[in-house]
């Protein structure tokens, strides 16, 4: 194990913290609010910390797989503690373990809350909480990539082990290009919803907030109400960029660079299209009846979809009442997710097509038991190692899945709450119903629940193995010992 | 396609059925119930069918995995719609659907009953109805190898489609004798528990129906309270041998030519003994408290665990009314489900430890990206392609759950009820939790529901490929133009 390279990447990792941190310290003088004081020593803690880890350059930027998915394991929990700190030394959180819970929701995009009125919390934390989504949504150490110099394969196991989706795609040969592309995409879209945001006449602070939660498919709302209150405009326009954010971002690189047939020829894409259509008609006819006319039922109808289908959380009505009908489809939705590559979290549409063709080609090989089928997306087959990844990526979701559900049945809430709470979490997206429905929150579980329910997001953000892998026995052996990396020949 | 082996299958299961119809009839001359009128009307519309399909001898006995698939597909649709016949002649179930319903979780061993009082049903249907659990536990098909001669590929193929579990093992080379050593296992096991029930004082009919539910592993009651109002000692019997019908079959055999060494080291055995004890175990420490004595806690703990984990479906109490953490326990072992092999039903201890044997392999492989490992059971490597369809499966079965849920969704029912009713059919379990739980029946579905429901119980007996497979546009051309099987040459 390299362990040297992994010090250097956390303490890089630190250093950016700390210059983020500086961001709700600006929004704290702004509004004149004292707990700007306790962010401001978080950004020496963090930058000291970084400034110390990152003293000694790394002997070797080379390493593999397993130090690659080790080191964005590590970075995530890091930056999820520091960031953690000031909620709690404001006292706004007063646990420490809800403080992290509240931090590692916001960092993997989740949008669970343990807060039950957040109207309550200074502008600085509510910056802080929203900013957290924006910089989780596309990723710490894909930034880290655009800025540090590895070499060309480590890059790659950094950028396989922290991206959604069943393979990494690269837009262009070097990772560090790709990095930094991915980056100027995710800023551009987030500054076109804050130019549209702030024309339909919304201030500055709210626009920024909703726009983090909106980019990062994050969903932590700063009124209580979500977005329940803000108008039907702002509603329109959250509801189309979550839906935007939730696409593959290569989407967006293939029309920068006027590759029209790529951009409209992505299967993932289209399929992505298809669900949300038939998802958001199938609720506009269930809740018609119960609304004041139909653009009303057509607006909540697909910003409920965008909002569960991209695993942003965002709510505009308690959809916890709606009909079973709409309910199982909100669910349906929860699982499928978003498109890999994309911010979004779930189970991702990519995999999920995989999946159907694997069934298919099943099938076949019953009435051609004989034939020898590839199975292919965008017209391409797909390499044996993807189908076989995304099948186990299946299965040890459900595995995770099920066992969350059985330790927080100690709890003895309802199976809705109980099967709902992982749901939303593992797949971060935020509410779920019943118990942990748009309108309730998080707080009520005890301690242990909290910490599996930590555990899923941060699983489901990172496609679960890298976290995983942190519980296998060798890998603390090989921590603790030092022990230099093996370098293989083939 | 063979079309004319086909048929012969299909007039070999009608005439079998024909026989078996004769036992009610003999039941209702001995309580003297003029319904027996139907069920000979029933004997003879099958046998006559039956012969007229058999008249003519196929011309080849050769046929595929894909005719072994469609058979079996076909056999257990024809032997239930003839099987629900007698049913709605007697006007106990006045809906043809409904009676359908109840033969297809009859055959299936689910279980599963639209019934509300079915102490309202004559001694004859009542007999058919549980007897039904008996003849579907072992197999149709299986017992069908046991007597007519088919070649040798074919009778795998055939045996490949019907048995449970990811790979059929063969106990000694030939699978005709195979099937037969099976049926006398089946026979003898079944027969000890008669005696063990008749000594502990219960009256024949009651000794019979019951003990046809717990052999097939299928769990329809003769009482509306199903197990409750019977003794102790009844309810310990009935426990025990649930959980002995749910132990691979391989191991009694393994007992009888006294191979001890191979059948105590079953690795899914071992397994499925500990899931028992650790599941009992925590439910008993559950419910001590509501319980008289820690005597009934244990009994009520164990019943219900093997109960569900073999997917029987009998009842002692009102589970529903348990704590979440036991509810969760008794979902989670109502997915396992009984060992292959057995004639329980649910996902199968041994997918489950593929499962997690695929998972640890993946950790494994970013740890040491160049190692090969292969997945072992019992110290023998499995097939790849075992490990395969293990995952394919498992999707699949995620799948039509998924959907399943989805579409009786529109009934409106809450999500507990629909989950639990998908799981249960699926599942071949029988009882629920909330509107389908142990003290309500499936009457209230529509009747979409019903037929997704009784797709989910043949879907999950037959082990989802054998029925997808007739949902296959290609193979209903094959069936309708009569195509010859084409010889391949390797």
């Amino acid at each position: 194990m390299n362990n040297s390279v992994l010090r250097y990447i956390l303490g890089y990792v630190l250093k950016i913290e700390s210059i983020l941190l500086l961001f709700p310290c600006l929004v704290a003088v702004i509004y004149k609010e004292t707990e700007g004081i306790y962010y401001l020593f978080s950004v020496f803690v963090c930058g000291i910390l970084g400034i110390l880890l990152t003293l000694k350059k790394p002997s070797s930027f080379v390493f593999y797989l397993k130090e690659g998915s080790i080191a964005t394991a590590l970075s995530w929990i890091v930056i999820s503690i520091f960031g953690a700190v000031p909620f709690y030394l404001t006292g706004e959180i007063p646990s420490f373990t809800d403080a992290l819970f509240e931090t590692i929701s916001g960092f993997t995009t989740t949008g669970a809350s343990i807060l039950s009125d957040v109207e309550a919390l200074s502008h600085c934390s509510l910056f802080w909480r929203s900013f957290t989504h924006w910089i989780g949504g596309m990723g710490v150490l894909v930034f880290l990539l655009a800025i540090i110099p590895l070499s060309g394969g480590s890059q790659f196991n950094l950028m396989r082990a922290e991206s959604p989706g069943p393979s990494v795609g690269k837009l262009v040969p070097k990772i560090r290009t790709t990095a930094r592309l991915l980056y100027v995409i995710y800023f551009g879209m987030t500054l076109i919803q804050i130019i549209f945001m702030l024309a339909g006449g919304l201030n500055l602070f709210d626009t920024l907030t909703i726009t983090f939660g909106t980019a990062g498919t994050g969903g932590f709302g700063i009124k209580n109400s979500s977005i329940g209150e803000y108008s039907p405009y702002i509603q329109w326009i959250v509801a189309i960029f979550m839906f935007l954010f939730g696409v593959n971002f290569n989407v967006y690189y293939f029309l920068i660079y006027r590759k029209w047939r790529k951009a409209l020829n992505m299967e993932e894409v289209h399929t992505y299209f298809i669900i949300v259509i038939v998802s958001s008609g199938i609720i506009f006819f269930n809740i018609l009846d119960t609304m004041h006319s139909a653009s009303d039922a057509l607006r909540h109808a697909f910003f409920q979809v965008s909002t569960l289908i991209t695993s942003t959380g965002f709510s505009t009505v308690d959809f916890n009442l709606w009909s079973q009908t709409s309910k199982t489809v909100l669910v349906m939705v929860m699982f499928i997710g978003a498109c890999a590559g994309s911010t979004g979290g779930g189970i991702k549409v990519s995999r999920i097509i995989i999946l159907f063709k694997t069934i298919k080609k099943e099938l076949i090989s019953y009435i051609h038991p004989k034939s020898i089928m590839k199975i292919k997306m965008d017209g391409k087959p797909i390499e044996r190692d993807v189908v076989r990844a995304t099948n186990v990526y299946f299965v040890t979701f459900t595995v995770i899945f099920s066992l969350s559900v059985l330790v927080i049945s100690f709890d003895d809430k309802d199976l809705v709450t109980n099967f709902t709470a992982v749901l939303a979490t593992i797949n971060n997206m935020g509410p779920g119903f019943e118990g942990v429905g748009p309108t309730q929150n998080f707080g009520h579980f005890s301690i242990l629940s909290k910490f599996v329910l930590m555990f899923d997001m941060l699983a489901g953000r990172l496609e679960l193995f890298p976290l995983l892998l942190l519980f296998h026995p060798s890998i603390w052996k090989e921590l603790i010992t030092r022990k230099k990396p093996v370098i293989k020949k083939n």
